[in-house]
């Protein structure tokens, strides 16, 4: 069966995901090393996830602020001797001005070099820090919950459009609270939040649990994530939230006078998505076809196509097809006014409907004069394209019948994805591997990576867990999360041969 | 009488705006050079414009995108070749690493040197234009119409908060059109949004206008403006808007095919406003007791502040409170569902007050258990903060028919906030100067800036208008724009004794 795009995931999955980013036009390279350009359908989305998340910050009644892009290099210093393992390709700027050299080209002007070096963000703990140690005197200022949508840059040497780029855009919460059980609650409220979003919002099903130690945020006491299982079985750290203890606001300064009049230091915490979630919902719902957009973060939930014929019957034919638009309009789907794009650009409707095929957009309705004349419209949902007999699964049907059932329509076309991604994803979970030898044959198999393996595992730390880690890494496995939400376990550890204590998700990972 | 500040706008009026901006809690210095934090209250300000602004932009039927952070040197190189007057004050990335040194400093590593040095955008021309010249090959992809929202960073020497800072937040419209008329109108259709959003949302009267040559955007064919008036006679430039000709499409290749088949160049245009608009609303409209803030971008346009006595009292109090807040949530004004917060903070009441009046909410409402218990409310408009006897002018009013006023109130509010804006500005627009030293005696004296001169001029260009711009240079002064609405001028240019051509206004300027 022929598809619309070149690649199949099955033949080359990488392959294939670059192919969607291009055909839907959501991406591309920038020519600047490691940045993309993010294209109308790639930031529609993002616009979508961030009015959704937002609202869901705002709810949880934590404030929006913004802080500045540069960091003084002296804040990191602070970092740096504190925290093993401190993260150092970060981009540098070293000079305020360009002048013409001998030669008439540009270079930075030597006078104008910074006394101090200006790191740009790599995300914002310190200078948020800074600002939180003016902001919180006593326990009446407490908890401060800030957030900021911003740009931040990691210089990466191997960068994938929206999965790691040097500069992405993503959402940081930083809060500060009395305690520890009180930041511990919002470390676990940010991390319930994303699990929402990811599954109510991206239809993508993921385990909320806890990143064992060598996986922690550098300098917190927990680090927490969602993990969601891409198509070609390997994982995605889709958000991390992190209870950071009392080790940021010590380096801050971030004290609070206590209801006794004593001085004490705040708990921190801090949790960040990202357009990597973009990256997750191409791999969690894409197809040989291109992208499929839960209707949720839609930019478009409904695009309907006229069939235009360059004569007198266009006229009547867009009057019907915008009268169509205005009744969609009008409805409420998931909450919201439905999204509806009534597409009249000039070409043939054919082409234009592949195109949003290779978008994603969860209906397609395609009206010719003939549809017009006896009322009908003719409706093809994305994530059911092809009829057994491999044709495209337009369903013409009474207009008045359609808009009664459209946003009920769009609620089944949410459901279905989150359904069908959460079948694969529990198809895919294998249990039952008791050393390591079978972990190797399981994920040695064919070469490819048939899932997770789910275990029972003792909690090593230390220099135990370190070997646990090194044995994984030979094997290109990671260890993802311990799930909150997993039943007791019983057995044997297959790393350190002690009693389990909790379950714990082997894969390989993006 | 004693006001809320500290300092007043007559008094001082430098100190008074960074009161305002310190007491209404808006911002704060960073600790980075140049750089602001902007706070919860300033961000929300921000969040409304960028949320109005957004629906017009889309409206306009323009996609927003998202370009790299980051620019290689080499694009500016070309631009700087072509444009006098190229701005050379820009953050200059030559690192992406940090090491330590042998003293246990962290330094930029000599062996991350990038081979070529990355400017943190300024604007985005250059890259925006490269992407255009891979998007565009025939008049069908015309017009391409992108926008993005995002900081950008240009080295300031004085820095002043939201008017003037080395990073800032805006929207930057980028456009590619067939011919110099589409991208006129395109040109003029964003001046239009941005006189409209100044004028309908934030209550800021403006004019609309072209720039004099001299004050052009580099390499732009025109440049417009809107200009408004702040409360101490000086001019804000608070949005502009480029016809740029081809010369931006030559320099990166942005060419498409016409209809009979042949390659021709793109006009394009560029467009934007900034938070420099947030210092524009505060001194439009802040007085000596702080900001007010225009009902239609104000983060909360309802306080209800309930008078806790910590007794059994409290509860039913509140239990009236959250019901007034869910009756007047539930109405809309100005287009939107009523924003209403109740402050259950602890805290005195009358300094809760004190607090939300310096942030410029439109409406507060103090409620004790009386009122509760009678079924009243007491309200106070901002912008009536005081009765004729120096009193604070709170109306005692039954509950109902408050609520079935509220969302006219906020709206008179508005309309308020504007024809006083328009009245004062209107009153200090200064006409029938003739010659130079009437010009120079208007705003000598006193060493106050009272207003604006309107003037006819014979639009000078070249070396004569080099002159005009000198002359008034000396006098600290500048040219604004020549507003598109004027009535047609006669009479004699006083600076160049040829006959005036059309009115521009001259004063001083931030």
């Amino acid at each position: 069966m022929k598809h619309a795009l070149s690649v199949t995931r099955s033949e080359n999955f990488a392959a294939w995901y670059q192919e969607v980013i291009s055909e839907a036009e959501m991406a591309e390279e920038s020519g600047v090393r490691g940045c993309m350009v993010i294209r109308p359908w790639g930031y529609g989305i993002w616009e979508r996830i961030q009015k959704l998340m937002d609202a869901r910050i705002k709810a949880a009644g934590v404030d929006n602020c913004y802080f500045p892009l540069f960091i003084p290099l002296s804040y990191f210093a602070k970092e740096a001797e504190h925290v093993d393992g401190f993260a150092k390709e970060m981009a540098v700027v070293t000079h305020h001005r360009l002048i013409q050299d001998s030669k008439g080209g540009l270079v930075p002007d030597p006078e104008a070099k910074l006394e101090e070096p200006l790191i740009v963000r790599p995300t914002s703990e310190t200078v948020i820090g800074q600002a939180m140690a003016r902001w919180i005197q006593s326990w009446r200022d407490l908890p401060l919950l800030t957030n900021q949508w911003a740009n931040v840059v990691r210089w990466e040497m191997r960068t994938r459009m929206f999965l790691r780029t040097s500069e992405f855009l993503w959402q940081e919460g930083h809060t500060a609270h009395a305690d520890r059980d009180d930041a511990m609650a919002e470390t676990l409220r940010a991390l319930e939040m994303y699990r929402a979003h990811a599954e109510d919002e991206l239809a993508m099903p993921v385990f909320a649990g806890e990143k064992p130690e060598n996986e922690r945020f550098p300098g917190a006491v927990a680090t927490y994530s969602i993990e969601a299982m891409m198509q070609d079985g390997k994982a995605l750290q889709a958000g991390t939230s992190h209870y950071l203890g009392t080790g940021f606001a010590e380096a801050a300064g971030i004290r609070y006078q206590d209801r006794e009049g004593q001085q004490a230091l705040c708990h921190t915490t801090s949790w960040g998505v990202s357009t990597r979630l973009i990256g997750g919902v191409i791999m969690t719902h894409g197809d040989d076809d291109g992208l499929r957009v839960p209707p949720a973060i839609a930019p478009h939930q409904v695009v309907i196509l006229p069939m235009l014929r360059d004569d007198d019957g266009d006229e009547a034919l867009l009057a019907y097809c915008e009268d169509l638009r205005r009744a969609l309009a009008a409805q409420t789907a998931l909450g919201e006014p439905i999204r509806v794009l009534l597409d009249k650009r000039a070409g043939k409707a054919t082409q234009k409907r592949w195109g949003w095929v290779k978008k994603g957009v969860p209906l397609i309705l395609e009206i010719g004069g003939r549809d017009a004349a006896n009322g009908q419209v003719s409706a093809l949902r994305r994530d059911r394209l092809y009829r057994e007999d491999g044709k495209v699964n337009f369903a013409g049907q009474d207009r008045d019948a359609f808009l009664a059932a459209a946003a009920a329509e769009l609620e089944d076309i949410q459901r279905s994805l989150y359904a069908e991604a959460k079948a694969r994803r529990d198809a895919s979970i294998h249990r039952g591997v008791t050393d390591m030898a079978g972990l190797e044959a399981y994920f040695a198999e064919d070469q490819k990576y048939p899932g997770w393996v789910e275990l029972g595992w003792s909690r090593p730390t230390g220099a135990e867990l370190e070997t646990v880690v090194a044995r994984l890494k030979a094997l290109k496995l990671t260890m993802r999360n311990t799930p909150l939400d997993a039943a007791p376990v019983s057995g044997t550890c297959l790393f350190t041969g002690k009693p389990a204590v909790e379950t714990i998700y082997v894969a390989r990972a993006y």
